[in-house]
């Protein structure tokens, strides 16, 4: 990718700030984890990988400066912002997964009863942050390799939303098997559905897929079941905030509807996502929370209001997918097939 | 309707400028069949009934300003003024059917073998007009009086693009259902489609049924499958632009995706209607011309650029929705369930 959704500099962290896509492209300086709450909650970091790795430098960029001269109160600011952190969007599980990940570091070195050296456990955080960035470019990559199989040379594909490199640290989840296949010399088409209210697929997909060579059209959201006809279109690629133990998948709004027209056309229905965005403590999708997000991204689009302004207006900002309509996921470790309860439970909990 | 959607006033034409709402109410006068042919490509004024009121005008405008002196050079200026107006949109098959009723008035002058008197005929070319606008607004009546049959107490309803009163001279052929079933007692509440690109549900639909006192909500086009699902809505009501033979229906682009939503959610999908937008000439849908427009209505909202200008966009405006899952359509002379050609070409055919 010729660009980088994020990086630590030093003391502070580096972000692209997606909301200026495609007209600008603008970098950002995070240096608090109020700053990176902010920039997570108005999407200048967005996708459920991404905002794992965010939440991580978040939760770093919060105890490097935290004033604690106990573990006591290092433990307290450490709760206090790793809350904060994942209260900022309650659809993607990858939030929780990265403060889960970066406790445990606290908990192993407070477990092991040695001198709980806040210097130490400062730089230990910031190591495990900078890891769980590493692994997730080479998820990508493995997404990606194993991916690209299910695309064979000449077909056409529809994506939603952006699934892509600026939704991860690396070339994203479904449009790593979308590169992947464009190196092993396929040719494809990619139908992008603009996905409104806030544009993910007109403003961020077209501009990292040109920017890569991909021969790509893009189309309004009403058009998805007219073009999956009119096109033939070969399948479906989209990628996923929150997956259910049973597999039902909570992902951007429109995900739903695409599904069931894959599925009334007879065309397979991929999901790309890391294992992270499993949760395996939450039976199906009923369980998922959804953000409803304001109605100022439905009514104004700039400065134009394109609606009267005492209109009621909802905005749930995902939907879930039933498994039931999912052909495959991709994951790093393999792909789940009619995915269900058993499949995910034993690829979650095999060993790596 | 506290608006009239067009008028005629003396020698010209008043029209509401439906591409200024909601934000502004500006009336345009059209003084030419040019004015008109741009009116009406450029969607100021829209919806098959009132296209068809806008085309009778129109015609009228260009035959009451002709300079021709015999009948001759009158039928040739009537043909191109006539060609130039059923150009302008191939979808809707409205035009075509205005420009037919007012052909035949000429031909029924010209058969008697009378004195072609030409402004004698251009008198009957406006009473005719007249009288396609007069019936346009009863057949919306009988619409909503037929069709809010179909709308119980408490119902739901999910309509999309506006088949609306901005549509016709009258109240609409969808809503005019709603606003029937309202004027009944019965509770309703709407969830409208916002329709991309133009945004006819959130400029449009909104507008007018707000000032009917309608409980609507605006949700985006991605939206449609979720609430179907969650909101359990009873029916969805959309209107046509041209109906085949066999009962396929081409309506604005995303009809088709919601129709197979709705079929997928056991939810009927009714299809409102003016006897007018029937083609007993074609055969199914696949024969019917879809317009394709500008990339700008998809790229640019106002002056906001929501995509890289260098990518790929397709724009049809219309899709065709088979005649499989459309529960029934209402018209003005009775109500067709599961539409196939026999009834079809029964009811379009019934002396009246």
């Amino acid at each position: 990718m010729r660009f980088k959704t994020i990086e630590w500099i030093g003391d502070r962290v580096k972000i692209l700030d997606q909301r200026m896509l495609p007209n600008q492209t603008v970098y950002r300086i995070v240096r608090t984890p109020l700053e990176m709450s902010v920039a997570i909650r108005t999407l200048r970091v967005r996708g459920a990988p991404l905002i794992g790795v965010a939440t991580a430098y978040g939760l770093v960029l919060g105890m490097i400066s935290s004033k604690a001269n106990t573990k006591e109160e290092f433990l307290e600011d450490f709760n206090k912002v790793a809350c904060a952190l994942i209260d900022t969007r309650p659809t993607a599980v990858n939030l929780r997964w990265a403060v889960e990940r970066m406790k445990k570091v606290v908990n192993e070195i407070n477990c092991r009863r040695e001198s709980f050296n806040l210097n130490q456990v400062k730089q230990r955080l910031l190591e495990e942050a900078l890891k769980i960035h590493e692994e997730d470019k080479k998820i990508c990559d493995r997404i990606g390799e194993l991916g690209s199989s299910l695309i064979k040379n000449g077909f056409k594909i529809m994506t939603h939303c952006n699934a892509g490199a600026l939704g991860t640290t690396g070339d994203g989840t479904a449009t790593a098997m979308i590169y992947n296949a464009l190196k092993e010399g396929k040719k494809i088409k990619v139908f992008v559905g603009e996905t409104r209210p806030l544009f993910q697929g007109a403003r961020l997909t077209c501009w990292e897929m040109l920017q890569n060579g991909v021969d790509i059209t893009l189309i309004t959201d009403s058009m998805v079941g007219w073009f999956l006809k009119k096109e033939k279109i070969n399948c479906v690629l989209v990628g996923a905030d929150r997956i259910s133990r049973n597999g039902d998948i909570a992902n951007k709004i429109g995900t739903y509807s695409l599904a069931i027209l894959a599925r009334e056309h007879e065309i397979p229905f991929y999901v790309a996502s890391p294992v992270s965005s499993f949760d395996l403590a939450i039976e199906n999708g009923e369980q998922i929370p959804i953000e409803e997000r304001g109605r100022e991204e439905i009514e104004l689009i700039g400065r134009n209001r394109i609606s009267p302004d005492n209109v009621s207006i909802r905005n749930p900002a995902f939907d879930i997918t039933p498994s039931k309509y999912v052909s495959a996921i991709v994951t790093e470790r393999g792909i789940i097939w009619k995915p269900n309860e058993r499949k995910i439970v034993k690829l979650c909990l095999k060993e790596v």
